[in-house]
């Protein structure tokens, strides 16, 4: 085997990367649980037809595809693929459970795969961390997503970010405003490259595409403040006064999740309105949300929104849904930058380890010990110098370590250090696991 | 979308369904973890090259290829594919981390996919759950491997069954003694069909493959009791006389292995030698085990072996291992059918519902109270009347159930039903929390 790396893009997780990626999906399942979001697991795998027309061209081409067994495989006919996303899954495995109980509320943190070109912290097999309520149209389920995604945050130790909110109906609401009506998702385009290309370049892209001055300006007029010092509430009701419909009944929507997000214990301070808010994807029809770092220039940390019609386009079954994802793997890596994990322990807690050839099967004797107590232990299958048994338990990040020679066979004792202090002891073995434990 | 299942042979895995794995995965990672093993991730996809040329063209006949993006796509070209086992993946891995410290204790509890015919109890999408020691050549390991395996069966609730031992060396020496030393591989086939088509069947093809009738009997002779009292320890002392080499070594494992298990505390009790256990691979170089049920017919639990060979082989990096593989998925189809699961709750621990229109923000107060106390809590999106709140209660596996309508906003309080006794409370909201937690 010449070539022994990983797949183009594809990674290992070795333990101790691991403990820190299995620290951050724990506390964020916490909280998914804490708000009563149940488990669900889909195959990694799904057939063509269903992830095929869900996503648009570009994306798809990102798709993995499976070749067919058998006497399709020699024509290079594909019947599957690797799943891209979890939301497409999850219109699939609502229309196939038709004796689901609505509303269905569920998390999913599970690994999709997408050939995208590798890079710094872009990967080809990455993790995606979902919740969503299908078959609720209430704005409690909305409210909800606001207030997990920002406890997640705050669980996993961020600051500095704020939960954006918008409407996808205001933006209908200032397409009707500006007489293009029928132009929404174009509109939606460009809106969503602000961040990227700013104002005049927006601009310049609806010129392109030809949209009137005229309908430019107003676009404006209606989405920057007023002023500098202008409150979202401010907005919201300078907002309410100038777009027709279905602009005010928008507003109303944003008011009662502001209210529902205040009942629900959150964070109302975190909470901020932006109209320009776009969230790209066109499936979205009712409140959008985004979590944004502050100073920007990050992308966003998660974000979701409500996609009433999508569930039935994919499905088959139309029911209403709201969502939202946490960009996990960004997460991950702005901790890692920004030294935010605690330190994680290796799994074992202690390591046992005989310092001469006739002490092995005690040694295992004693590791016995320990783990029948439950403490995980690990026990040198092989005889140890005890330089050797102090580097090993340093690699493990096990602070505990027990080492049996002759002499202390002899005396029915054991010899232990605790590597964070340098502390000794000799104790009866009888004593070891009991003492060790307490202190 | 015409058809709405997973793709053939895949699995959807409802939160019911997924408590009792969840609940079995846990145990057995548990156990994993008290003997130190460190959990280990390797991408779903490898490269073709590292896939093929491993496990012979009947399994690999089985394997899922992805087809290669881009230019190669028109052509049907493949370059990568699912793993379908955790020990290939392994010895990549380990071949592409030099830098790791020996010996490299890991488990892995993941999905392999295959594309076998799909039938009852057998799927495309299914995991494994291993765990191995590369590095080491001491037998303490292998005594790990047989003690885990037994810890994790006692630990799910199993009772009725042994970890069946033997050596692969014997065999050696067996093939040695009947003058077939060099048609050892064909010896093994033979042998591991035993339990299918009994001594009459093996011996036939034994013949059919031209062993002498000589060689035949004498195989008979070393592999079956010398009387129906023989106990293990004279099995062993009948082969460690009458083999010659490698047999005597390889007994002389046999021991060394069952006195590290008796050291590690494991059960003797459970541990039997068989000279006929053959564990078909053909990359097993010395101790082999298998768990079985009682009565047989089930076919095994779980197995491994060493494996000293096959990580050079498979990566390029010469080195002893070790390990054992759970059979999950059976056992878990096992535990099914034997109710051997306890009654597993649901996430949500209290349901809060609002049954009067006015109540639904008090209702998500009152959530949020219980979810600050760290209790799971789902609260209904609308309002709903108490009949359809105990049934959504009921569905949820949610013992305690709150409900709050204008009477109760009116007077602070709500109103409490605990289903499994039928037990109904009225208290103040403040006292709410306090008073269900310690009842």
């Amino acid at each position: 085997m010449a070539k022994v790396s990983p797949a183009r893009g594809m990674r290992d997780h070795v333990p101790a990367a691991l403990r820190r990626r299995r620290f951050v999906f724990s506390l964020v399942e916490d909280v998914f649980q804490l708000f009563g979001f149940e488990p669900l697991e889909t195959p990694a795998v799904e057939r063509l037809e269903v992830l095929q027309g869900k996503y648009g061209a570009e994306t798809e081409k990102l798709g993995f595809k499976i070749l067919k067994r058998g006497a399709g495989s020699e024509t290079g006919q594909c019947d599957m693929g690797l799943r891209y996303d979890l939301t497409v899954p999850l219109a699939r495995f609502i229309a196939s459970h038709p004796e689901l109980a609505m509303p269905f509320r569920r998390y999913q943190i599970a690994p999709v795969w997408r050939a995208e070109r590798p890079q710094r912290g872009r990967f080809r097999e990455f993790y995606q961390c979902d919740i969503d309520t299908v078959g609720s149209a209430s704005l409690v389920a909305d409210a909800e997503c606001v207030v997990v995604a920002d406890l997640a945050l705050k669980a996993l130790g961020f600051e500095d970010y704020d939960v954006v909110v918008n409407h996808r109906q205001l933006l209908r609401a200032i397409a009707a405003a500006a007489g293009v009506a029928d132009r929404e998702h174009e509109l939606l385009i460009a809106i969503d490259k602000l961040d990227k290309i700013g104002r005049q370049g927006v601009s310049e892209e609806l010129d392109r595409r030809g949209f009137g001055a005229e309908a430019v300006a107003l676009l404006w007029s209606v989405l920057e403040p007023a002023s500098e010092e202008e409150t979202a509430e401010e907005a919201m009701e300078r907002l309410e006064r100038s777009l027709p419909a279905p602009g005010p009944a928008a507003i109303a929507d944003l008011r009662q999740l502001l209210v529902h997000v205040d009942a629900l214990g959150g964070d109302l301070e975190r909470v901020r309105f932006d109209p320009v808010l776009a969230r790209g994807a066109d499936y979205y029809t009712g409140p959008v949300f985004e979590i944004q770092l502050h100073g920007g220039g990050m992308g966003s940390l998660g974000g979701g929104g409500r996609y009433d019609g999508l569930i039935g386009h994919l499905g088959g079954r139309d029911l209403p849904a709201v969502g939202v994802s946490l960009g996990i793997e960004r997460i991950l890596v702005l901790m890692e930058e920004r030294e935010m994990f605690p330190a994680l322990a290796g799994v074992a807690e202690v390591f046992v380890a005989a310092i001469s050839e006739d002490a092995l099967n005690h040694a295992l004797n004693v590791a016995g010990l320990f783990r029948s107590a439950g403490v995980s232990t690990v026990v040198s299958a092989s005889t140890l110098r005890p330089k050797k048994v102090f580097k090993q338990a340093e690699r493990m990040g096990t602070d505990l370590v027990v080492m049996i020679g002759t002499d202390e066979v002899a005396a029915g004792e054991v010899s232990v250090k605790r590597l964070s202090d340098g502390k000794q002891w000799r104790l009866p073995v009888a004593d070891a696991v009991q003492v060790l434990l307490q202190d």
